[in-house]
């Protein structure tokens, strides 16, 4: 207890639609609660444009610090899906296609027009030596080359490879997190807060103030990868704040 | 023409909460779109935790490879805001407050509960040597540290930040999108995109599949830095469309 194995992960985001603006990203804090529900910290997240050498740099630097690397984008049967290749140019292999994401593409096309072709045959290549990640949603498998898994752009197709890799990674315990939400500028507590927090090693306390129809305040986030001492410190806080006539909200 | 100089930026998203997956970001887009209408192409953006050596080793690699180096959170009251503290390490210098931010938090907070404590004097400290960037919502402002810009982490003052240094960043020309919608799948289209794609020096072309209450389709996001170009690719791509009875749909 205490002292169990730390897991970290990284995840690339690969598109220029999110560096240009044009889609709003909904697969970082998707892929942030899937990887802390399998006990595996995200410590860090780059965007980087459909350019093969920004691909694969971003890749192999993080690959090597962190024991797993999640890619979202750009594994579509189009010209601008190139992350198989650039992935593929990281670990310099080449890639080939692969038999059974051949057979899964070859079923699911089967009863559609033109079947399978050319730019859909595209979603069966991996860099030479990966496995596959299931894909419920569509036809075109997830990769998983080395430690990293290389995912759909779409979120609800990413959230489904997501799923089917659920509980086959292994990791430690899962950050437990307390909210408690005071109606309070968070500049007047700023000197308890730190106090509650020196005295609960292994907690952090995160504060995010809130600006909502008028309304102002702030969640106090208590952190820590053991339940009970994180709600050992919740309480304490709430404690805390109840004795400086501060009102503390029921239900964060 | 066509020669002109590219501006780049990188983006720093800095806070556990966005790694946690508790909060899910808004300010890498509307960063990406602000940067955009400067004419400044964003070609990165790191998601990185409240750790000094994180927050100070991504500004001094992206500071040097980028015009620009915006970063968004950890410029509060508390004791877990240590955005300025890591710049100012970043940069080798010490941190001071600044006098005119003193000036703009004492008015702020003069007729307010509490008046200018001690936690709240913690947002007028600068790295030594910068200069303040306009907060026109709340009291606190923004710091420039040579080419990095701090702003905050709650989106509609990092937005009113952003607003206040409109125009004042020098740029290039800002990348012009024009967007076909067509109801197809894109692995239908994908050898006749490549081909338009490749007869239009200048300009790319993204395809983002989209599927929505049962209606499925792919945007086509032609882009080009020259009006003219854009436009001239978008139309030759909408009449190639039509000639492979492809419908394409009026407004995307």
């Amino acid at each position: 207890m205490g002292n169990s194995r730390i897991w970290t992960a990284a995840l690339i985001v690969i598109g220029d639609e999110i560096l240009s603006g044009r889609t709003e990203d909904r697969n970082i804090a998707q892929v942030a609660r899937w990887l802390n529900r399998q006990g595996i910290r995200l410590l860090e997240v780059r965007v980087v444009p459909d350019q093969e050498q920004a691909i694969a740099s971003a890749v192999n630097t993080l690959r090597s610090l962190h024991d797993y690397v999640i890619t979202t984008g750009g594994i579509g049967p189009t010209h601008d899906d190139i992350t198989v290749d650039s992935i593929a140019a990281a670990f310099d292999v080449p890639v080939v296609v692969h038999p059974e994401a051949r057979r899964v593409l070859e079923d699911y096309y089967r009863d559609r027009p033109l079947g399978l072709t050319e730019a859909r045959l595209r979603m069966a290549r991996v860099p030479q030596g990966a496995e596959l990640i299931p894909n419920p949603t569509s036809g075109a498998p997830g990769v998983k080359m080395g430690n990293v898994y290389i995912l759909a752009g779409v979120p609800n197709i990413a959230a489904a490879m997501l799923e089917a890799l659920d509980g086959k990674l292994e990791g430690g315990r899962p950050m437990v997190s307390v909210t408690v939400r005071a109606h309070t500028a968070e500049s007047d507590v700023a000197a308890l807060l730190k106090q509650v927090q020196d005295e609960h090693p292994g907690v952090s306390i995160g504060s995010y103030p809130f600006y909502r129809q008028g309304n102002f305040g702030a969640d106090f986030v208590v952190r820590s990868d053991e339940e009970e001492l994180a709600n050992a410190c919740a309480n304490e806080l709430r404690r805390r704040l109840a004795d400086a006539h501060i009102e503390v909200a029921d239900e964060a």
